[in-house]
């Protein structure tokens, strides 16, 4: 899983998302997409489906998967392919094993000790702690972060907060000079890379980073092993890369098999310092040795000292060896032919490689994905097949930089946008069984989440999961949270009903950022404190998370119905209604912050007029087709210019980063802003440059156009 | 000082704020109100004034006045109120000690004994330090709650934050019974009294109070004896009465004289439950066998523990043993009669009773005041006595309840609304020098105030006082502070002069809320950590704060130069047109406040219209007063008819609460407003009592009619 720090639409959207989405349609007998027949035949295979999911085979998966660190690139990622592979073939799957080569990190020492003004080596290694059997070897599991430098840097220390440029200029505004300092950094609220990024242009020669306790420790609650918050030796491993683009860093744009053209090191900016993780106690050491005038008062954390910003006089020599080379990804591909639309594709996936044990990221959800597999390779057999081809993906290296899943989606880019109908990423299963679930997916898909878990049961309160999923988000919505929950709804106002986020992160970002299309990612309980630490582990999730991994198998389940409904439907249940509520509040929110600025948005007065259009034409395309598919009628060949409409917004080839090709949302990761709906004339707009706006804002219309077509066409070729 | 809990208009006042007042004329080569021959004279007699102000005599007084403690009913406040008598007479002032009697609250023993999970005795006393003599006999001076009662209760215990009505409705929603529990609360944000009359409500049997670090402690920087934030073994004192007036509690609204009636205790609502401080040491020791589910992440402070809700498993016995009843407070008045114009008073004042050694409140503050009457007196000797009489006070029993001011307000009444031009009260002179001068004051008292700081030297920088002030106070305006300053105003804009407060506390308030008298309250940095312990003794203030006196110095020249401005007048220097402003602004935010609820402020287009007239009158009338003033006019006639203007919007006695007649500020002290612009008509909306609205907002249009007919009056007077 990768931790997002979102700063997205935030403020204005906050409103818009909860005025703008008023009821939708309360959940109809038949399920969406489904004739009568179909949908009496999809309850029954998702009610066998359910039956078939064991949590003690999960149990036993994640035992397996855990019982060596599997971290890409190392014997135990291959070793984990190869039983990925054969649990697929064995379950009755097509099975692939895809190699990609990309530039990955390893480690092969790191040091840190502390020279001035007391002699004491600071731990780059984790606490044992009693009864928990992985962490016997944590003297084998430095921490260390993906794509640092190679160095051996003295120096005195500053400490910087989250490592934002604010805070840097905070800084030198305070007279500090960042030139050949170490920097004690916070993770959190800015992109790893882009701490890293920042210090390195502020003239830092290295960088250390830590979670402090006020973001995922003891305030939340008991720490491991008596809890599920990070204790405090624990360490956070992360890749602090910072280029425009996931994937190897040396073929942008093109899949890197085997023999393929790749740049050279000297066209790509990687990290030019060393970057090493410690643990909150190892920087309270360090704090209780940095003077100089407190800082800001919202830099001071939950560490019970003042927190200073030195320099010094704590004096450190940081040493990092890193061992960072091209080396082979493993993706394990598996497919399950359709019956009568091989040629339509919903995708599940997950990635196999982990920082050290990945219990929870992402072993979790392997296990979950494998007893699915099972299930649906049993139901196939069973006479259940699906009419749709389903293609099961176990990705590698989606750690260090989504590589396997990069790297497959630039190759099979083409054949994706004729044959994918949805792509359903589940990174990990299972966090935290006492905080909401957490779904990001493409607007079409939003309506398809919340209806698949009307159907399925919390196993803890024996509510529906919609009820479960709302009711802990509404309980937890004032509290900060890894994915943004907090930023993004008006504290004073319960949800209705669950809220999906609109822009799908881990591997599904390659499936929307570079094509655009139908994608989601999920796990339950997001904020947790074992992130990327060696306490990630099986003890963990048996003894703290989930013991009868009932949880698991509920996100197998909601993973298994979603793309059962997508490969079943008679119609792929894509719900073009939602998302023209998205655009409309995406405009609103644009429109806010231009007006802000005393800008107009070039364009806005039609593109919202065929926002309107787009959203009468897909009410009464819904209508009409829920009425064709009750009467009857064969449908077969709507289904794909159905979901083909969904490309309606993919930015022209032509005139693109090929890294950011959906014009809904998008990222640029040399501006500050790292994410944001319609980034195209945004991020002109926030250049002050009205001339690119008006560009922008013409493809814009183009598409608005389009979609307005898409769906008039489907509508004819319905009548 | 009373630490105020501000909830003042905050966010919609924040911008008007800021954006309501525009560049104010540039100071004038003359003193407002004066002629240009006076206006050199008073110049002349500041410069005396300053050269006579000695840092070293202010010392020694502060030395004497800290040699003891001086809580009020105590020998050591009567001590204390004749040194400061004789003091006076010696200066040359007519002198007066005054009695007023009071139901005032002492303690005669506290203890806390944890009983569960284990038997911990939990400290009432504070820790000696080494090389700070004060605390060599801590035991002596136990933590206590003023108006406590007295009790013997055994039970569990729960956590309640603040203690607000919104934290006990949260605990009881996740199910908390407060019935006959003790409840640990944190100081600040909400006042004591209202905190503990909300436990007693939610049916608490104790409330134990602490500051937590978060607010006044390590965060913020080095703890005592190293700096001036808050040690873990300090314990802070409150006075915990919660009624809706200040002054003795049983004679509300007439003067306590000896033999005066009295009311019988019960009809008057004193807190039922004992209340005991303690320190963030032991709230840190009950917090870790505090257990149940985590508070609410914004309850968590900045011990390094999860802070819990309970109930238990601590059980404690809690004891207090008060003996509250009648003693007497003694006021000590000095008076400088006037040359010309002996009816006219202008006061000065201060309180002398101390929790215990009270070096920074109040003491600091008397001591700088004694060095200015001292200044003063030999002033006059030398021919330059003032205009108008000066009124010198030091109050006593400010710390328990407004006691002696009020009292002494409520007998003069009458005399002060025809006599007192203003009344500028020093509550305590200096807490921290590296934060913000605080000075809260009527409006028309804004400009006097930033024109004298004009005229005095910064002792750090050299700048200008009210340089030094705006710069101090755009350095901390992203800071939580206790004056409020961090809730008023747009973090990200400067200001291009130093805020004034619009409304006054501690003794100024009977001035300012029973009377509507221009009267004004000053302390330098609000903010530090010693408030109220027994580490605010001399040693603190020598070796921490202020070592070489220069900032009481500056004080003393700052309470000196307005009072004499305002004494040597021509006319008065009140300045309506900035208060015109105010009450523009307090229009605008009422109407925000409305609108956000869908009411209309009833006669709000009127109000307006006589707030513009008002406007332009007092412009035209400063300009009128200037010409003539410069023309060396004689203004005697127009002083008083000029300072009376200021009696416009005093609530008719009929129709009010005695302790708040002043239509432009005030309490609530039954609807959990603690503070308001326009309460007769805020309090009627709040409540949705639209036909009480109209009648308020119709003695709000009598008084600004009368305001722009004042003014009127004065302009036909001058001519």
């Amino acid at each position: 899983m990768i931790m997002w720090s979102r700063s997205f639409g935030k403020a204005t959207l906050a409103v818009a998302f909860v005025t703008g989405l008023a009821a939708q349609t309360p959940p109809a007998t038949l399920h969406f997409g489904f004739s009568p027949d179909a949908s009496r035949r999809q309850d029954e295979i998702e009610s066998i489906l359910q039956e078939k999911i064991a949590p003690a085979r999960i149990e036993e998966h994640l035992r397996w998967l855990t019982s060596r660190p599997h971290r890409t690139g190392t014997e135990g990622a291959r070793i984990t392919a190869d039983y990925l592979l054969e649990r697929l073939r064995e379950y009755g799957f097509e099975t692939e094993l895809v190699r990609y080569d990309a530039y990955l990190p390893a480690p092969v020492s790191v040091a840190i000790d502390m020279l001035e003004p007391t002699r004491e080596t600071i731990p780059t290694t984790e606490d044992r702690i009693e009864g928990d059997p992985f962490t016997a070897h944590v003297g084998e599991h430095p921490g260390w972060n993906g794509y640092s430098a190679s160095g051996d840097v003295t120096a005195q220390v500053v400490y910087a907060h989250h490592g934002s440029v604010e805070d840097f200029e905070a800084l030198e505004e305070m007279g500090v000079d960042f030139h050949g300092k170490i920097v004690l950094l916070r993770y959190y609220d800015t992109g790893e890379g882009r701490k890293v990024a920042n210090a390195e242009r502020f003239g830092a020669s290295a960088v250390l980073l830590y979670a402090d306790p006020e973001q995922d420790g003891f305030p939340f609650g008991d720490v491991y092993p008596k809890g599920n918050w990070r204790p405090p030796g624990a360490i956070m491993r992360r890749s602090v890369e910072f280029l425009p683009y996931a994937g190897d860093p040396l073929s942008p744009g093109w899949a890197s098999v085997p023999g393929a053209r790749r740049l050279s090191l000297e066209e790509v900016k990687l990290p030019g310092i060393p970057v090493v993780p410690i643990s909150s106690r190892s920087a309270e050491t360090l704090l209780r040795h940095i003077a100089g005038p407190p800082a800001p008062l919202d830099w001071q954390g939950a560490l019970p000292l003042t927190y200073r910003i030195g320099p010094g006089p704590a004096k450190l020599r940081v040493q990092a060896q890193m061992d960072n080379r091209d080396r082979p990804m493993w993706n394990v591909i598996g497919r399950l032919p359709g019956e009568t639309a091989p040629d339509q594709w919903v995708g599940l996936g997950n990635h196999h490689d982990a920082w050290i044990f990945g219990a929870g990221d992402p072993s979790s959800g392997t296990a979950a994905l494998l007893e699915l597999c099972r299930s649906l390779g049993e139901l196939a057999r069973e006479g259940h097949r699906p009419r749709r081809t389903l293609v099961v993906a176990f990705w590698d290296a989606e750690e260090m930089l989504l590589g396997g899943s990069t790297e497959w989606v630039e190759e099979h880019s083409e054949e994706l946008l004729e044959k994918a109908v949805a792509y359903i990423n589940m990174d990990s299963a299972v966090f935290n069984t006492e905080r909401p679930l957490s779904v990001a997916a493409h607007p079409v898909l939003h309506r398809l989440f919340r209806d698949v878990a009307r159907d399925i049961k919390d196993p803890r309160t024996g509510k529906s999961l919609f009820e479960a999923w709302r009711d802990l988000q509404n309980q937890f919505r004032r509290v900060p949270g890894v994915d943004g929950w907090g930023e993004f709804f008006d504290p004073e106002r319960e949800l209705e009903r669950p809220h999906v986020f609109e822009a799908p992160y881990d591997d599904a970002a390659p499936f929307f950022n570079h094509l655009a299309l139908p994608s989601s990612d999920m796990y339950y309980g997001a904020d947790y404190g074992m992130y990327h630490s060696i306490y990630e582990n099986f003890h963990w999730m048996k003894t703290v998370v989930d013991p009868e991994f009932v949880y698991h198998a509920l996100m197998a389940s909601l993973q298994g119905r979603v793309a059962l409904r997508l490969a079943n439907a008679d119609v792929p249940p894509l719900d073009y209604v939602t998302e023209a509520d998205y655009w409309r509040m995406a405009y609103r929110d644009l429109e806010a912050i231009a007006a802000g600025r005393g800008q107009e948005v070039p364009g806005i007065a039609e593109a919202k007029e065929l926002i309107e259009r787009w959203d009468a034409e897909a009410r009464s395309l819904e209508g009409e087709l829920t009425e064709a598919l009750a009467a009857g009628r064969d449908m077969n060949a709507l289904a794909r210019p159905y979901y083909l409409a969904s490309r309606d917004f993919l930015r022209p080839a032509e005139i693109s980063h090929y890294a950011s090709r959906n014009l809904f949302s998008g990222d640029t990761l040399d501006e500050g802003v790292s994410g944001s709906t319609l980034p195209g004339i945004r991020f002109a707009l926030d250049k002050d440059d009205l001339e690119k706006a008006r560009q922008e804002s013409e493809i814009y219309l183009v598409a608005l156009r389009r979609r307005a077509e898409s769906l008039a066409a489907l509508r004819r070729a319905l009548r």
